[in-house]
């Protein structure tokens, strides 16, 4: 049984989805390339950004994300009262709150076990934002 | 410390919300008995069905999550770019992220610690899907 | 690599958004200090309440958050066929399963390694209901 772990803080992205598969893998490959059976859990240490699993091949996937999501939680609410960093504060912390803030894939082999069409995503809902940072965390067995 | 990885494929399900709870545990029933402290963690390898924990016992409730869900995520939307798979192809993809794809579950003595009214809900999004791939992994100790 | 477990009742919330944060700690303390590397999993054992990560300083969030998810998850859509537990009922379930039934946290040197403004909420989404069953497993090297 291994436990490895490590924070990485990701480039600032524009608002958005955007797969992020590559820049997980990269960080944890040679930790990853040891497991026969675990998991990788990815957290996201903010309320304003997400993560969840998608489409990782057709751009217009993650556009229509956005669109959907913007109109789902739309901005200037009449109801909201937080909103002193702007119009999309609140709705950021909402969409963060519906996609999540962790996904935890199984790894065998020494590879993520995801299917042919998955990739990780991050969902940037602020308008401007630092790069984020991520624990990732990988357990199993050797 | 065990742990145990195994795939399974589902049968075909119509579109909708369905209780799988019993497929789950007959697939890995005699590894997770040697379990005195542990997790199950189901993942499914698909980005246009779900999995999600609900209740159990009554009928109506899968169908009005299928009838809120597709109120709340309509087809034709005028503003998906990505649907040449159909008008249920976009849908199905929001609504994956916005239930997950994978539910973690305590378990404890040698069965899974579920609440009373809980099972586990296979969402299948699509008009038309061959039977979805599953991951379970039990890790704990013995 | 050490595995705890426990199960505990939350005191009875209104209903609305409530940072718990604290309450599973204190439940878990004394097993988080010994862990170096690892993962805390907190899971509801119902079908009517949610947990999740999000905004743990203003409490205007949490009112925004009660105030939003009603208008998306309306009480009395007229195509709800499962209230025979009141205007509530329905609305419940499906919020439960939009915001999710359990986080995971990573544990860094016997400490939540949550974001600054990062706290555990408790959805608590029926007008009436008792304490909720938490299932708390802490999984790590020490």
């Amino acid at each position: 049984m291994k436990f490895y772990q490590k924070e990485i803080t990701l480039k600032s992205y524009p608002r958005g989805f955007h797969v992020i598969t590559e820049q997980i893998t990269a960080a944890v490959a040679s930790d990853l390339s040891f497991i026969t059976i675990g998991m990788l859990h990815v957290f996201i240490k903010h309320t304003s950004a997400s993560l969840t699993i998608n489409e990782n091949a057709d751009p217009t996937v993650r556009v229509d994300f956005e669109r959907h999501f913007n109109t789902m939680i739309p901005e200037n609410a009449p109801y909201y009262q937080h909103n002193y960093e702007g119009s999309d504060d609140m709705p950021a912390h909402i969409k963060a709150s519906l996609l999540g803030n962790s996904v935890q894939i199984p790894i065998t082999n020494g590879k993520l076990n995801l299917g042919i069409w998955q990739g990780v995503y991050l969902g940037e809902h602020r308008n401007k934002a630092s790069g984020r940072k991520l624990v990732l965390t990988i357990f199993g067995e050797s």
